[in-house]
Order: C-alpha cells, then structure tokens, then sequence
C-alpha cells in the first residue's frame, strides 16, 4: 500500500515469536511528527503505554516507533521498565538520533514473560535497514493471533494521504483493549488540533467495538502527521474519521474464532450514553454471540441485553430487527424464523433496535463467538 | 431428599418442553408461609417476578409456588401478564384455594415464545394430585440445561429443617441471573426478620457466582419459612448461609459446558467494593476462563482482569497464586508451568489474589469457558 510521503516502515523477524513469523517493526519518518494518542483505560499498564504517556504530555514532536510482537513486555516488573527504554534506545541508536526521546514504543502478545532485549540489540539494526515505503511486513509485523494484515488507505484532494494500520485480535472491548492502531499522514495538520479530535475520532471507531470484554494492558491508538502537504482540513478528518471506523470494523471482523460482524445499531434513546451503553451491552453478551454465531433468530437474549443495560425503564414499546426483518414490537410478532435464520448465514449481521424513548442513537460492532475462540484461547501460551 | 415438615412438592410433565421431560412444578405448605425474595435487577422482567414482586409488598403470607421450565413467559406482552395471571389462578383453584394472592409463580426457559395456558389447565391439577413429601422431581422439573437437580439439606437442633433446591445454568451473572433457588424451613422465623437477613445472605452467595455475564429477566430466590419448629436463631441463619452458598456453588460449577468451578478470592483490598469488583472481573474474563479451561497458568489474564477492574491503583504489589503456588508478586516469579498445568488438571481451581492495598476481601465464584458453552448455545431455541 502506497505511503504519505516521507514515511517509511519495516518488518522483520527477530525470534520474539517462537513460530519465526514477522515481529519486529517500525515506522520512521523523514521529518518530525504532530502526533495523538488514546491509550488503554487499564490499570495494569504496559510500559511502553506509561512511557508513551510520559512523551505525549510533553507535547514534544517525535520521529519515529518502533513495535514488537509476541511480547507484550507488560508486568514484568522493574525490569519491564528498563528494557522498555532499553529498545527506544537502542531503535534511537540504530536510527542515528540523539536521543531515545525520538522514538515511541508498543509492544503486544504475552503478558508477563520478559522481554529479551539481545534480540532487540542484534535484530533493529536489520529492521532500520529494511525500512522500505511499504506497509506490508509492518501490518505482517504487528499482528498476534489475527488471521490477516488490516489496512486501509485513503488519498486526499491535493495528493496527501491517511494510512491506517492496525492489528486486534482478542481482548477486544471499548475503551482500547488488545489492539494497536497506527494512522499516518503527510497532511499538514495541528498537533494541537489533532489532539484534540483523535480522542473524538476514537469514541466513534475503535471505541465502539468488542471482541470478548477483555481490555488490555497494551493498547494504543496513534496518528502521526508529517505535515508535508496542505489539505482541506474538513476533508482530512472525513478521512481520519473513515480510516479509523474501517480499521475498528476490520479488527473486530477478525476477532478470535469470529466468523460475522455484528452491528448493532440502537435509535431513539433517552440518552446518547444510554444508546452506547445498550449497543454495547447487546454486542457483548456471549448468549446473543453465541445466537448470532448459529444463525438462532434469538431475539430475547437481545432483549434481555437491553434489559440488564439499563438504557430504557419501560420495556415495553421496544422494537427488534434483525436482518431487516422486524421480530419484536413490544411483544413477540409473527415473523419467518427459518427465512431470518437463512438471512444470518452471511458475514454481516445487522441489529437494529428502536428504544421509543427518546432522540439519542449509537452503534456498536462486535463478532460472534464460536468453538474456535474458545480453542484459540485455552492454550495460547503453552 | 427429607423435606421439612409441612411442605410437599411435585414435579410432573405438562409437554411445556418439546424433550417431554418435567417441566411442571409445585411447592405447597401446609401452612401459611413467612417469605422473602430476591429478585432480578434487569429492567426486563417476566411477569412472574413483576407479580411476585406486588405479592411481596403487600408483606401478606403465602401457601405455595407454582413452577415451570421450558418457557419463560417473559417479553410476551399484556398476553404473557394474563397467561402469568391464569397460572396463579389454576394453580390456586387446583389446590382449592378461596383466592390467586396464595400462590406465587416462578418460569424458566426460552424468552418470548407464549405460554401454552390450556397445558396448565389440563396439568395443574394432576400435580396437585403429584404432591408429595420429596424434592427429586420438583428439582428434576425446574431445570433446563442443568445437566443434574440441586439440592442441599441441613438439619437443625430440635429437628427443624432447611432444604434448598435450586436451578441454573447459563445467563448467570451477580445480581440474579437465569436461577431460580428455593429455599424451604419448617423453622420459626419472623417474617421481618426473613426479609432482611435474606438479601445479605443472597448478596453472599448467589450474587457472588458469573457464567456468562448475563443477567436474565426471570432470576428469584425464596426463602419459605412455616414457622412449625422452635430453633436456635444463630444456627438456622448459619443453616440458611450454608444453603445458600452450596446452591450457588453448585449452580455455577453445573454451568453451561463447564468442567470446572474456579473460586476467585480477592484479600487485602482497599474497599470491600473493589475486593468485590476485582473477584468479580477475574470470575467472568473470557480470557481468564478459557485459560482455566485449557489449565494454562496464564497469570498475565488475571492480572489484566484485576487492572481493568479497577479495584487498585498500584499494580506493583499485587501478588497471585494459582492452585496455592506462587506465580506473580509484583513481577513474574519463577515457578514449575509444567506444575501448575497438572494441578489446574482437576474439577476445583482456586486463584488467590492478594491486592496489598488494605484490609477488605472478597470472593467470586465462576467457571470456565469451553468449546460446549458455544455449542448449547449457539443454537438452543432452533
């Protein structure tokens, strides 16, 4: 995939996954970088997130990230922290600059198994070598347990460009879990501005997603501006906005053992927080995945999900579509359950429900749960 | 099993399920009956709990509680709250009763599919003939993807009993979900008394135990008492908290496609509140589960469990056991994987976790998440 100009990437393999497959990356960029960032919510935190943290309320420019997978470097004590800036430093070293204050850090994969930073020492200067204006092994580099490299690119009037990256797969739920995102631009925009709207961009996008509830140590979402190109601003965050719900739906598309997407669309709520928080209750309950992943027509695990949310007191003027198709209207309709179920055997399997209580909607995306997440999960480390 | 004087329970088939198994259920006394309740706090609730719930206010005794599994009469409409009606009615008439206000009414199964009353008709009376002193088929018909009847019994000093039935299996989540538990005494309580004892003693144990995450619109637990027998109060409330925390345990342990029951205790919280909460977040993590499920001593989901819980700020003194052996404190310890594998290899698994923060605990009760949880759910109406 074609880059904004000034960037380049790479991805290589440094043994840090025991399978041999790409794991270390990077993303350098010729000129200094506007940069925001959305970190997990979690307490237990990574290193490389305290660290990144650290570097974003100094509000500095930086120049590049360096990204491994198959680690995640995270509770590994006082040592998780030194071999965190052990690998800004020694990627600032391989790179030429001066200092390690450069260069950011993100790290996924197991928790709680140490970092070994011989690898880092022998393997960056190769990756710094391999940097190339081409997204492909970076995307190859990043993912964990994702079947597939996730992408997506938009070109902006003028010749700039958005480049999305991201990797899932589980541990997937609102507020940043399991899931690193990396937007890049040559747009020429305010570092200011950018932090101002990216968390915007985030609530809308990688926000709205759940995979199994689980919210991580590691995750973060980026965007980095190189400023070479002026843009029309209004276009650019179209573009953002679009980047980043692609890559949210592509992520949760390739959920563990996921098979369809789900969207749950929920309108006319008292509160938009209350839609939120019924889109999501409905887009995480394993009973409603479980349905979906069956192809069951089970709209009462739906509305139970919107029960126990708490968006809506009076439950009796809700309204359930599935597929388009109305199964619920404050009492059970006569609808085709076989011609319902047939419509949920494909990937897209869209939720819509009418709360009758007010004007506020929201969506959230989540993916069925299968026997194979379960598979994937039950010996992921041994 | 022995019941206590007084009472005498039915459990018959009134083809409510398509299997033909037992689906009717009755629990009558002798003599008017002291009660409390606690009930679901989804915003959905069957008309069962909403009318139980107007019974309750009212503080009037009862005489009995007709039970059925298959159906759950819940998201029905007007028509579910009639049909839930003419079930305390024929269940009262039945039973030659002057009025409905003796019976209260209790229903299970699949949401959203109308009642059958005309099974209720032709049926009540034959469990009225059914009655007897036995608890086997009342708790073979209020199941319904149990795999076993739940049942525990103690036996008080001066001859007074408690016995508790109860049912789950899936839809299981803190705050009441998808169980039904009744719990029968011949022992002579104040109903005030009943009422505020029982929800501590239900906060202890049926609101301590997760299966899913989901809460169900149709969850209740009773405790009956007919005030026959003089009894030491001190040891029929520890009577009642074992009961109830036996039921609970057995309840989750039968979950949904589980194999093992995994007992989360939390100690040395800062707060009682978050002691809870992280038990809780542990008990339910998919990731948590699945880990158990594949006897992975993968500490690295707990902790994140614990981190997203919220219950600590600093993570850095946070130390966990697994099985009773060390395997986390502050920082990754060395410890025998190939060990704990082994150990994790039974029906019981316990995570310990000691937050070093203050002085409260706390305990949660879950299972794990395996491939069959997908399977009896991902197509349990079709």
């Amino acid at each position: 995939m074609k880059l904004p100009v000034g960037f380049k990437l790479a991805g290589i393999s440094a043994g840090i996954k025991e399978s041999g497959k790409l794991d270390l990356a990077l993303i350098v960029s010729e000129y200094p970088l506007n940069w925001a960032l959305v970190a997990t919510t979690n307490h237990l935190k990574a290193p490389c997130v305290s660290r990144n943290k650290g570097r974003f309320s100094s509000s500095k420019k930086v120049r590049a990230i360096v990204v491994n997978s198959g680690n995640a470097n995270c509770a590994n004590g006082e040592k998780g922290l030194w071999d965190n800036e052990d690998v800004a430093g020694l990627a600032a070293g391989a790179l030429g600059y001066s200092t390690p204050h450069d260069v950011l850090t993100a790290s996924t994969g197991i928790i709680g198994k140490p970092l070994d930073i011989k690898k880092f020492r022998k393997f960056l200067p190769k990756a710094v070598k391999a940097l190339k204006a081409d997204t492909k092994n970076f995307a190859e580099a990043i993912i964990t347990t994702d079947t597939h490299r996730k992408q997506v690119s938009v070109k902006l009037r003028g010749g700039g460009r958005i480049v999305g990256i991201a990797k899932g797969s589980g541990m997937i739920h609102p507020n940043m879990a399991t899931m690193l995102a990396f937007v890049l631009t040559d747009a020429d925009i305010d570092q200011d501005l950018l932090r101002e709207r990216w968390p915007e961009i985030t609530n809308k996008s990688f926000n709205r997603i759940t995979v199994d509830g689980d919210t991580s140590p590691n995750d973060m979402a980026f965007v980095f501006a190189n400023c070479r190109k002026r843009v029309d601003e209004r276009e650019f965050w179209d573009g953002l906005e679009h980047v980043a719900m692609e890559l949210a739906q592509k992520i949760v598309r390739d959920g563990e053992g996921a098979s369809k997407l789900i969207t749950v669309n929920v309108t006319n709520a008292r509160t938009e927080e209350g839609a939120s928080n019924a889109a999501k209750a409905v887009a995480k309950s394993p009973l409603v995945k479980t349905a979906v992943n069956g192809s069951d027509p089970n709209w009462g695990r739906i509305l139970n999900a919107v029960g126990y949310s708490g968006a809506v007191s009076d439950m009796g003027n809700i309204s359930i579509k599935l597929q388009s198709i109305l199964v619920y209207a404050g009492k059970p309709v006569d609808f085709d359950a076989e011609l319902v179920s047939e419509s949920m055997q494909i990937n897209d399997v869209v939720i819509d429900i009418d709360l009758a209580a007010g004007k506020a909607s929201s969506v959230a995306w989540g993916c069925d749960l299968s026997a194979d997440y379960v598979k994937i999960n039950a010996d992921y480390t041994t």
